[in-house]
């Protein structure tokens, strides 16, 4: 049986770390899902002028504050992507590339870079469309499948899934190093929709198209209703309640995702009262088992 | 005439000193009033642990820190004390002792640190009960007065009041050094209630009455209606949405009186918002003039 941690941290920005060192305070057993460097947005800004204390950092130092704060506090972060977050009940199941995970509670602090999903990509999840190599790939013995890379990582995941397929179309969506393997076809363009008719049968692309067995979408986040399933919205933001309680019992959102302004102080205030509120929760719940 | 201020801030712990270096980089002309120690809670502060980015820090150290961001950039923290904020229209004034100020947008971040207000205390607002020595003290001519004073300026102010007064009582409710004038009668005791008939006539103490004309009460701040006639509140705080804003346009809250929990990073993060979201609501007023 796998650990059931007291609190889940989605996300490793400014929102997501607040979230973490407020929990390790109350002494809550606590996992952070995100990357080494924290936050792709925070490690490019030139110079931040408006983090109270802090006056004229850049990005680069002020994530080191972060990780140095972190890192005295005994906070790890895990370089998991997680799919998906379904809430089970009792707990909330945390579903990543390779291991499941559970929580008492989670926070979602991913961050808004996420890209725009494409037409028939939600029509045909499960059908054909995967956003989890290491999940879905073996359903692909024999077929044709296509990448659409948006990070590095996403080279690793074409390797993988071209090692168990037929045949892999590689579209990648970022600029830098295409360590693919041989086998694999490099196409550049750019994605318009997926079609098909029970299941995915085409790729289209602005000026060509793709057959394809299967769509393999390997974005650095997922948008937060494909992250949770039920999750209410308020345009491209999670509705929450001023304790950043959403309309999910238990989970809480904070920091860009949960709405403007963007801004590092601001998330990590969210983060905090998200963390606060979700002891609460925690307490009440360990309370009643 | 005096300067309109595009902003106006009163108070100067974490969420005031955030929101104006915010409005500071928008542009703004802006005026902050507080205490040149910032904030009477943070610098009794002995270690906080989860202002992210400056672990392990103290109060008095984190003070200091905001002090050198503020000042970087020309803030300056103006030590009157708002005594009340109307909305007249096109913009607000705000009353201190003896200057008046005039905003098209004002902040309020006071804090929760206002003692709860004695029985009588509104009814008799006007009618003999005070906030302002300066204000008021001439109407008092000839009269018997007394004073609550709850910090070292107000002796100053007792002082100034048995100058023009028949008698003054003086009621400490701190501990210090009370350099009274020999005219001043000092009175150990609890207020309990202000009583009268149309106008102030005694006040009770626990142990003993004093007949009196006038009551001034000198706190440190005022509570939030006492400050901003119509405001809206949720218990004891001021009820904001997610974007800071009260149900007066124009006026925002954030930090501690906005509601808990009482942090200094869920404050900075709200005074930041408070700022960008005035800073929208002056910039379109001043489109319309």
């Amino acid at each position: 049986m796998s650990t059931r941690y007291d609190l889940a941290i989605v996300g490793s920005g400014a929102a997501g770390i607040s979230a973490a060192i407020n929990a390790k305070l109350r002494n809550k057993n606590i996992i952070v899902f995100g990357s080494k460097d924290l936050s792709a947005k925070l490690i490019k800004a030139p110079i931040i002028d408006n983090y109270l204390g802090l006056p004229e950092i850049t990005g680069k130092q002020l994530k080191d504050k972060f990780i140095n704060h972190a890192t005295a506090m005994g906070i790890e972060v895990i370089p998991e992507k997680i799919n998906n977050v379904y809430a089970m009940g009792d707990y909330f199941a945390l579903i990543a590339n390779e291991n499941n995970y559970e929580a008492v509670s989670v926070i979602i602090a991913t961050g808004v870079e996420f890209s725009k999903t494409l037409p028939g990509e939600f029509e045909y999840l499960g059908q054909g469309v995967s956003y989890c190599a290491t999940c879905d790939a073996s359903f692909f013995k024999g077929k044709v499948v296509t990448v659409i890379g948006y990070n590095q990582e996403s080279i690793d995941e074409a390797n993988f899934i071209s090692e168990i397929v037929e045949k892999t179309y590689f579209i990648p969506m970022f600029k830098g190093d295409y360590a693919l393997n041989p086998n694999i076809e490099m196409v550049q363009g750019t994605p318009v929709s997926i079609k098909g008719t029970d299941k995915v049968e085409l790729l289209e692309l602005k000026d060509r198209e793709i057959t394809t067995d299967g769509v393999f979408i390997l974005r650095d986040s997922v948008s937060p209703e494909q992250l949770v399933p039920g999750l209410e919205m308020e345009g491209k933001h999670i509705k929450v309640t001023r304790n950043m309680e959403t309309n999910v019992a238990g989970l809480y959102a904070a920091g860009d995702i949960s709405g403007k302004p963007y801004q590092y102080m601001k998330a990590a205030g969210e983060g905090q009262v998200a963390t606060l509120n979700a002891v609460s929760f925690i307490d009440d719940k360990r309370k009643n088992i």
